[in-house]
Parts: structure tokens; sequence; C-alpha cells
């Protein structure tokens, strides 16, 4: 996470590409069961889009094999939906199928138990491989030719180059330039700080 | 691993995909020290490439900081070397970097302990990520116009494509067409037994 790629580029912005490593968001309702009443996320690292932080607080996720993942990451602010996302690698370890999904789009997706220091959470849904996506203010969108919706390409160089297609375009203007992959895309291409990177159409 | 992916080509042989999940090769000498005097592996599946098969025997990787892979499968018949492939997710797991190498280039990598139900066996160098390679019979090389030791690029379709460079060829009389990638570049593209794959100069 948060390996950040300085580039040379003549749009608006600097091209940012960051590895998300697995995670969850959850509602303020499921941190009070997990956390205790009242409970608030603190703030363990600053995110590079505007307000979004790294909690100091993980879960435990409990797969449907019994198998666990400790240590899992929970990204404030909370929002109004629990969502766990997760690479393929992950979900082939706790052996279970999931499916690929823009965020935010959970309907009919698996559930898993998750457990905190004061109690258990049972999410119906909402875990998730999240479609690689690039965030974008409306001048990047602009500079590159995108609508919201539409997909790109990245070009990742580098001893083990590849280029990831079907890149989620999303713009707010809320947003700053920024790419999500995963773990087994960053790992993939083994993305380090100074690899070279190119948002394609 | 054997994750075939039958396509349609005008080529002379079929373009099989296969996913080479964390495994080992050793020397007859490591596979004594580890399983006894004049231990012989046993088979427990036989690959795509003639003669190579899946031992029924795993044996378990102690990393430099004491974290374990366990059921680390190895990969017979015995060989010169004692080397061991990982994918990256597997090395940050372990807590260690490892380099990315052509398979059998050693020199200079880092080693592991390693442990069978006989006794424990240092390796002094040998564990890397392999380079994504394709094997190629000659009449193979030929049709794609490429020369053992130059690289392609493996595009792969479906709801994450991708395209892999830096695709080593690997050129030889024995070899049956057939590409290797690791689960870190399988799982970043969700590879399926339907998914279309084409390797391209």
């Amino acid at each position: 996470m948060n390996r950040a790629l300085p580039r040379t580029s003549s749009g608006p912005n600097p091209l940012i590409v960051n590895v998300s490593a697995r995670h969850c968001h959850l509602t303020q309702e499921a941190v009070e069961v997990l956390f205790g009443k009242g409970y608030q996320l603190s703030v363990h690292k600053w995110l590079y889009q505007e307000g979004q932080f790294a909690a100091k607080e993980t879960i435990t996720l409990i797969g449907p094999r019994s198998r666990v993942i400790s240590n899992l990451r929970i990204l404030g602010p909370c929002r109004t939906l629990n969502q766990i996302e997760l690479a393929y690698t992950d979900s082939v370890a706790l052996g279970f199928e999931i499916p690929l999904r823009a965020s935010g789009n959970i309907k009919d997706t698996p559930g898993a138990m998750i457990m905190g220091p004061k109690g258990f959470f049972e999410m119906e849904n909402g875990v998730i491989r999240a479609l690689r996506h690039a965030h974008m203010h409306p001048d990047d969108a602009a500079f590159y030719g995108v609508k919201h919706g539409e997909k790109m390409k990245l070009k990742i160089g580098g001893p083990c180059a590849l280029t990831l297609e079907e890149m989620l375009v999303r713009v707010d203007k809320s947003f700053k330039l920024e790419v999500h992959i995963d773990t087994d895309e960053g790992n993939a291409c083994n993305l380090q700080p100074d690899t070279l990177c190119e948002l394609v159409k």
C-alpha cells in the first residue's frame, strides 16, 4: 500500500499508482459491535485520497472453512456498507471464491464472519475482489479523454512488465489522480517506487 | 497449477498456459537428507512437459524470520541443483526479498532451510521468483518467429484482462508448447480454463 510512483507528465497531476493490500470498509454500527458502544476509528495513516485513512484498528476475518485472516486493516471513515476487499491469492488461502466487483456493488456477493476485541459481526455479503480502478478529478478525465465508468489500460514497466486492461475510471471532483491495484497485480509486476507507469486509453 | 487452456490456433500445437504454484526442485542428495538414505520421489501427478511430475512428497520451508511455508511441493525428477520457486506474495508472507531469475540461474540468490520427515537441509542459495516463460518445441519457435532466449508477450483475456510482457522463450526439442506463469500472475488476471490467451511477439 502507498507506493507512490512520481512520474513526469504533461497532465494536470502526477500519476500515482498504489497497491491496496486486503482491507475492509465498515459501517459505524459494525465498528461498535466489534469494538464497543460509541467506538470511533482512529487514524493510523492518512491515504492519498482526501479524508481517507488506514485505521489503527484491525479485525479478524473468519472464512467459511474456519480459516482466518488476522490483522485485516480497516479503512476509514465509516461507510454506509460493509465491504471486504481481498486479492484472489487471499481468497484461495481462505478456501472460497469471491467475485470481481466495482467497489460498492456487493449485491449477491458472499459474506463472512468478522471478529473484533468486543464481539463478532456477521456480514451477509460484501466480500469481493475490487476491480482495478483509477480515481480521477474531472481535470484528469479531460486530459486523458475519458468519462466516469469507462475503462483504460495501465502500462507498468520493469523486468516483469505488464499491461493491466479493464481499468475502471471513477471521476469525482473530490478525487485526486490515483490508480489502485491489488497485491496480486502489484506482485505480478513487482511494482516499486521507481517503476515507470503509464495510463493509456 | 495445470489449468489447461485449449485454444484454436493455426500453429503446430495448441497453446497451453499453466499456473505454477510455489514449488521446489531438489538434488537426489537433498532428497536423501530430507527423506532418508536411498529415498526415491514418487509420482503424485504427471505434468504437461514429458517426464516431469509433481511428487507426492512435500517439504517445509523455513524463512529467515522463522516464518514457514508448509506442504511445499517437490517437482521431479531430481535435478543437479536445489531451487525454490515462490511468488512475490509468498516471499512477502515469509518476510524476505527474492530476485527474479530464469530457472537455473541461482548465483547470488538467497538460501533457506528446508525440512523433511528425516532431517533438515540448508540451501545456500536457490530461492527465486521464476521469470515467466514459454517452453517451445523448435516447430513452435519457427511458427512464432522467435529464438531461444528471446522475449514475447502473453495476452490474457477476461474481466481482469492483462498482457504479460518479458515472457522468456525456452526452446528445446524435448519441450511441448506451454507457458508457465506464477500464482501472482495467474491471480492478477484470474486465469480460468476457458480464458482466451494469445502469445505474441
